[in-house]
């Protein structure tokens, strides 16, 4: 695909809105230069800032609204509130009318949930969407999901979650019947929430043709790269995300620290200063910014929402992947093949219970 | 004190048994002379082992059963099949008979958490016991808790996790009033869960003297050491718990994996070598190994499946360190000082629903 990937920003997302998003864009751009951004939000706040990236202002458009959804505002709220006039709002409304490829927010993702789907609605069999993020692992990186979008959720959820992740996983690690994981406190039958036994006993019980299940995953067994996928309801995807991505900032700035006390360390940092730098870029949560909603009639990326340009910059990086790969349609493709994998799993739900 | 630990040892729990189990000891003996182990299980197998740690084997005693607790057993079924003969009862059974001041197993949890409350039984107030440990921080260390030892729970559990932490964190941090937080998926007040936004009301408003109750916390907000100590039901504590581990695993690894790759690094890392063994020191998972098993009238650590004998001479010393320094003792009294901050959290309950 040469033709240019289109990509609306809610430039008054996250906790620095505008001055965070607008040199964002402008490092994002610096990567793939066939990009036209739709910058959503106060001109007077997103100008100056684009005056300081010539580059970035020829391909970009204003679209004004001072009206930002509030980091504090519940998702009930947010849609009474900013429906139709809030920058998150008006981004996603860019990719609803076909103005944009895909909409990046760094915004309260409760409302960015509730706005996307109820603009761009769900996929046929789909109830609630799901964020997913790609996990770098020791064999290389996971997807897992759901990262915060739904918190709990039946049997149904956790297989359709099984479903999207896969057709997730076969596009972008090129796999055609991925390995998929249950996280789990146990790898025993056993243990853990009946909805992830009753989870893991369709899961095996259907075969899919679109994804090899594996059974229960540990929280550790996420980094070791047991499975290809690993599924999770979106309160412990979370606190699973942050409890690793917390970790790895940790022990980055408690090596810089120890580094830093003898000239013999900082001697010895000198020299090996391209390991630290790979696993800088292995590690660093700033890269794995980007979560994907899956599920909708359309592509919306959440970024965090304390992060620096860089780290923003790199989830318009997976907005743009994904657009210009065509992720959404060849997802939703999978997710539909021979009618629909979600549809032969609702049938054997019924078939279990 | 001066006396004697007495230390009860499931020589036959964990992936590898007595060959880990005995060495572990040997490891802990060497840090804590006045100690004096109950190795309990097969005297066909401890013998051997007890041969190779001369020291160990004159302050020890064999309790000899061949009944183990399965990894794969239910809690119903190990209470069936392991009650009064299995490995893992009668180390418990020690401690309830006075012969042991502390249990350690690296058995099944869930087996270990059934028949702990089985024979111990719950402190009053408490109904379901918790699994907790320190958690290494930036700032230093906090108690996390529960770790897996009770899958979700209403809000009255989370209260009463949050009293039994505290008081943990009290005798261990030497604080007389630790700060308390509710792990969640945002610090707003609207996130998460009902059950975890009621604990917060019912926390705030009671605003007890045994803990500062500081509101929400998310998942990298632990290895922040935004709170003394952070309370999760065991699902979410569990994931959370080893998503750490394994990053921590992960980047140890990639690191030394790094620093193979050139002589340069190489030398960078003899030049550093000390910075590296204090980021080993802080981060390893294996120090944190030993979760102490709160809420009942006894003293029980459970120590990871799959660790080695120096990982689990550390689940020794947290048993050694709570009998030494009479924890529970401590901690029942802070539980139930004044008529009880339990009791007191029960009628706020009331008063709340």
């Amino acid at each position: 695909m040469l033709s240019k990937v289109r990509i609306a920003l809610d430039a008054m997302g996250g906790d620095a809105g505008a001055a965070v998003v607008i040199p964002g864009a402008a490092i994002s751009l610096g990567r793939h230069r066939n990009t036209e951004f739709l910058l959503v939000g106060d001109r007077a706040r997103i100008e100056p800032e684009l005056e300081k990236h010539p580059a970035l202002k020829t391909t970009s458009k204003i679209i004004h609204t001072d009206v930002a959804v509030s980091g504090s505002d519940k998702p009930s709220q947010a849609l009474r509130r900013g429906r139709k006039t809030s920058s998150m709002w008006l981004a996603i409304d860019a990719v609803k009318k076909g103005e944009a490829d895909v909409a990046v927010s760094a915004g309260n993702t409760g409302a960015l949930m509730a706005m996307s789907r109820f603009h761009l609605r769900t996929l046929p069999g789909i109830d609630r969407p799901a964020i997913s993020a790609i996990w770098p692992t020791r064999r290389g990186e996971s997807v897992v999901l759901d990262l915060g979008a739904t918190i709990g959720g039946d049997a149904r959820h956790l297989v359709a979650l099984a479903v999207m992740g896969a057709a997730m996983a076969s596009v972008q690690f090129n796999k055609p019947r991925p390995t998929v994981g249950l996280l789990n406190i146990g790898t025993e039958e056993i243990k853990g929430h009946e909805e992830i036994r009753e989870a893991g006993e369709i899961l095996r019980a259907r075969n899919l043709p679109e994804l090899d299940y594996i059974g229960f995953i540990e929280g550790d067994g996420i980094g070791k790269g047991l499975a290809d996928v690993i599924v999770t309801e979106g309160y412990s995807g979370n606190i699973a995300l942050k409890a690793a991505e917390g970790t790895a900032r940790q022990m980055a700035e408690l090596l810089r620290n120890e580094m830093q006390r003898s000239w013999l360390s900082k001697l010895g940092y000198l020299f090996a200063r391209s390991a630290f730098q790979a696993l800088r870029n292995k590690m660093d949560p700033n890269k794995s910014n980007g979560g994907v909603l899956l599920g909708l009639n359309g592509l919306v990326v959440k970024s965090h929402g304390g992060i620096n340009a860089e780290g923003f910059a790199y989830a318009i990086d997976v907005g743009y992947e994904m657009a210009h790969y065509d992720l959404l349609n060849k997802i939703n493709q999978m997710l539909n093949r021979e009618g629909g994998a979600l549809n032969s799993v609702q049938s054997a739900q019924e078939a279990v219970s």
